[in-house]
C-alpha cells in the first residue's frame, strides 16, 4: 500500500435518477448512465396508462441493472383527461405513416406528462442529493410532443436549480436528454453496444394482456423502423414467436 | 336593442386555475382571481400532509367562491421522505422567532412541492385551454423555500409555455403570484377588502383533531403577527372561544 493513495478521500459515487418507462428509449438511458460510473435510482410512474405491460418492463430492466432502489409513484392523469393513453373514451391511432405523425400535436401527447415526471424526479434528487436526472426524451422521433424538445429540457434544468436547495446550496442538477438527438436507429445501434437486451423492453401504446406490441401504433411502428434501419430484427418479437 | 352590440361576439370568460390550500395566503388569491374576472377552477392536493384539516377549508373555500370545478389530486410526497410536513419521523418546529424561521431552508421545506403542484396545474390548464395559474406564495414570509421566489416563479412560467401545446400553439400560460411582494399584514388587510372570510380557513401546519390551530409554528406565528400587525384578530381563533 502506499501511504499518499490511502490518504486520499475516496471518490464519492454521484447518484442518477434516471425516469425508467421500460420502453427502447428509457432503458438505453439506463445503460447510459451506468457506463458514466452514476449510482442509478430508477423512477417509474403508475399513471392510470392502458398499458401496464410498462410497469413489468420497468421492473425488470431496473433489476437488470442493480438499481440502488426503484420507486414507482402512482399518479393519476386521468383525472384531468385529453390524452388517447390516459382517456379511454378517446382511441390510441393506428397505422399512421411517419408524415402523419409528424403533423402537429398527437392525441397520445399526455398534457404536460414529462413535467409532471420531471418534477417528480426533482423531488427525489432534492431528498438524495443526486446530481443528474436522466430522460429519454428524443427530439428527432417525437417532434409533435412540445415536451419533448431541447429547448423545454434547457428550460426545465433552469427552473429546477433555482426550485431547490440541489440548485441554491449544493452544486446543482443537470437534466440529462442524451438521446435528444439521435434517430431510433442510432439508439438501438448505441443500446446494443452497451448490451441491452431489448427482448425486456416494451415500448407499445397498446399492447395484448400477454405483452405482445399490437405493431401499429406509433410507438410501435417507430421501433420496428429503428431495428430494420439498424439492421436488427427486434429480439422482442422472438418471444412471441 | 342596438345591432351592432348584438352582432359583436360575447367576450370569452378566460379561464384561471387557482391553487388552494385553504390556508390564508391561498384564499386571498382566489378572490383577488374571482375580482379579475375569471372563470375559477380551484386545484388542492391530499400530499400525506398531517394536517387534513386543510383540505376540509380547501372544500369551504371552493364552494364560498362557486369554482367551476374543484379537483384534488392525491401525490405522495411521503414517498420520498425529507420534510416535517410529509415525513411522520420528523418534528414540526414550534415556537420558533422570526429571526430564526429566517435562516436557511426550513425543515417544513416540501422538496420540489411547488413544482409539482404547479405542473398539475399546468397539465389542468392545457386540458381547460386556461391561460392563468395563480398561486399564493410569497417572498416575504418564506424566504428560506427556495420554491417561493420570484425567479422560481418566473422560470417556471418559461418553461410551462415551452412544455405545453398552450405555450406553442396558443396563446400562453401566466403564472400569477399576485402575493409575491405583500408582507401578511398586506395580505389580511387585501383580503378583508375583497371580503374574504378568513373563520374558513386554515393555516396550522399542526392543528388539533377538531382544527384549532397549534399557534405555535411558523404558519400559526406568521399569521398571528399578520392579523396583529392589520390591527384585527384572527376571525378563525373566534370560533374556538
Amino acid at each position: 500500500m502506499v501511504d499518499n493513495a490511502s490518504e486520499q478521500a475516496p471518490k464519492a459515487i454521484s447518484r442518477a435518477i434516471v425516469l425508467l418507462s421500460g420502453g427502447l428509449d428509457s432503458t438505453t438511458v439506463m445503460a447510459m448512465a451506468q457506463q458514466q460510473g452514476y449510482a442509478l435510482y430508477a423512477l417509474s410512474f403508475a399513471y392510470g396508462q392502458r398499458h401496464t405491460t410498462e410497469l413489468a418492463a420497468a421492473a425488470r430492466v431496473a433489476k437488470q441493472y442493480s438499481v440502488v432502489d426503484h420507486q414507482i409513484v402512482n399518479i393519476d392523469l386521468r383525472q384531468f383527461g385529453g390524452s388517447a393513453l390516459t382517456d379511454d373514451s378517446i382511441a390510441v391511432p393506428k397505422g399512421r405513416d411517419e408524415a402523419q405523425m409528424g403533423e402537429g400535436i398527437p392525441i397520445t401527447y399526455v398534457p404536460a406528462r414529462n413535467t409532471i415526471f420531471l418534477s417528480y424526479a426533482l423531488a427525489w434528487a432534492e431528498v438524495l442529493k443526486a446530481n443528474a436526472i436522466f430522460v429519454g426524451v428524443n427530439a428527432v422521433d417525437y417532434s409533435g410532443y412540445p415536451d419533448c424538445r431541447p429547448e423545454f429540457i434547457t428550460a426545465f434544468e433552469s427552473m429546477a436549480n433555482l426550485a431547490t436547495q440541489l440548485g441554491t446550496e449544493n452544486e446543482g442538477v443537470k437534466i440529462l436528454a442524451p438521446l435528444q438527438y439521435m434517430s431510433k436507429a442510432q439508439i438501438v445501434q448505441t443500446g446494443i453496444e452497451l448490451g441491452v437486451d431489448y427482448a425486456q423492453t416494451n415500448s407499445c401504446y397498446d399492447p395484448a394482456d400477454n405483452g405482445k406490441p399490437c405493431g401499429e401504433c406509433d410507438a410501435c411502428q417507430l421501433r420496428i423502423a429503428g431495428f430494420e434501419q439498424a439492421g436488427m430484427r427486434d429480439p422482442l418479437l422472438a418471444t412471441f414467436d
